[in-house]
């Protein structure tokens, strides 16, 4: 859509775009938790969610003005990640903080995630499916189908490293909410006949929470959920998830799609025919 | 770098910007003009280029102002490119032609190239190379040590198909200048002891001249330049060049890096231990 435009576009102030930034944040907000709720109703699951999600958003407008090179640099670098060039990071760019955080609460990372989901939902549909129902799609859980934006808002979107204790007692919340792309995709794709493989590099002692919080965020009907055990613990997620595709090859699936936010869901062996990589600025899994 | 902004930086007007972004298209031009010549006449091999690199710019200043949601659109679309996540397309959108101008001729593209070479020089220079001697790196030629950008810029930028035959007309004439930040990464890893396979899609009858053009842009000691033979015009690249690396592979060398603006250069068997991968939001080759 290309929308005919004016001088004027530019004359806004600084403060007026930060007024629109803030509300923009609040609308995402609003969504995210009224997508919550919504299908904690729908799925009769009351006891999974523990109460709304409230998130206090804290303004802060130092350094929040346009600086074109400072813009240049920290898109470069999300480039970068999105295109797999960067060796392993623990934490953001101290410099790219605010262009992430504008990033994850605009429009950016919504119309990217919209995207894939749209890409993978053409391709899912234009492929031609087996009539032996061992056609597969796999999915990553969080940032691919699962949400845990709550939790790196309150740790800064990546510019502090999370420590595994904190990301479990956020999972022992069964609080992450769908992202609403991909639950479009993967109810697009099991409707379309494939079945569904869940591989997640989550430690199977949080299995339990883990199935409520799918299931209260309206994912159900997948065949397998694959989640790290005690031996899987030391290894790299590109082993553990190579491994598993290598199990479900060895069982005879075929591996047409794969979704997931790191390229460690993606790359490595029994790679899918087609893969498709979520959008993730905040953190890297190797 | 963080560089404190303040309000006013906003009050450009829109003519102000874009006399601002002629300059630096103009400047672009030059160098890429003057660093041709250097090149040039560093080797002592005039007779390769045909004379300056002619450029003329036409200013097109229609649709030039700033649309945020065609702007996100289009580098949401340029994400999806990078990140291997569309299916084979011919051309780029058309709302796009004015994002993906301004993103080559601007610093974005300037940018992003050379956030890969230092990425990857940092990995070349990390990884400990074996005593045989049989350590290499992977470059493709086009978009990622040569550039055509003289050429695309006839074609507007990707926005229609450019035919084969226009592609080796101006292949022929050897005038394609080097890719600046492509050449110090590939004079890093010779100097780092790598042995450096070239790998092009490029037809074989154009031997002659690709080699006198890499030459001239400043390229040497390559151990081996690999182009399609009769044989293998039918192939998609991503299964030619799966062939060629296997091929390298079984004479016993290990591929430790790949550079190319393909995913096509960078998928299939016998990948790199690390593929960086250039942008190139004009064409895709599957």
């Amino acid at each position: 859509m290309h929308v005919p435009c004016h001088a004027t576009t530019f004359d806004h102030s600084v403060k007026q775009i930060l007024k629109i930034m803030a509300f923009l944040r609040f609308i995402f907000l609003l969504v995210l938790l009224n997508t919550s709720i919504t299908y904690c109703q729908e799925n009769h699951t009351p006891h999974i969610w523990k109460g709304p999600l409230v998130i206090t958003y804290k303004e802060n407008n130092e350094h929040q003005c346009f600086d074109e090179d400072l813009q240049l640099h920290c898109t470069s670098w999300r480039f970068a990640v999105e295109a797999n060039n960067l060796g392993p990071w623990k934490t953001i760019p101290k410099e790219c903080h605010h262009h992430v955080k504008d990033y994850i609460l605009g429009k950016g990372y919504k119309f990217d995630i919209e995207r894939v989901s749209k890409e993978a939902g053409a391709f899912a549909a234009s492929h031609e499916l087996s009539a032996d129902g061992r056609d597969i799609w796999v999915f990553d859980v969080d940032e691919t189908l699962l949400s845990n934006l709550p939790l790196y808002y309150e740790h800064s979107f990546g510019l502090e490293h999370l420590d595994s204790r904190d990301f479990y007692k956020w999972v022992e919340k069964g609080t992450a909410p769908a992202i609403q792309a991909s639950l479009e995709l993967y109810q697009e794709v099991f409707k379309l006949g494939y079945r569904i493989f869940l591989l997640t590099g989550r430690n199977n002692k949080h299995r339990d929470i883990t199935i409520e919080n799918l299931v209260c965020a309206g994912f159900h009907h997948w065949e397998k959920l694959i989640m790290r055990n005690p031996e899987d613990r030391a290894k790299l997620a590109t082993i553990f998830k190579s491994e598993k595709r290598n199990e479900m090859v060895e069982e005879g699936y075929r591996i047409v799609g794969n979704s997931g936010d790191q390229w460690s869901d993606l790359f490595g062996s029994s790679m899918s025919i087609r893969s498709f990589k979520l959008p993730n600025p905040i953190y890297y899994i190797p």
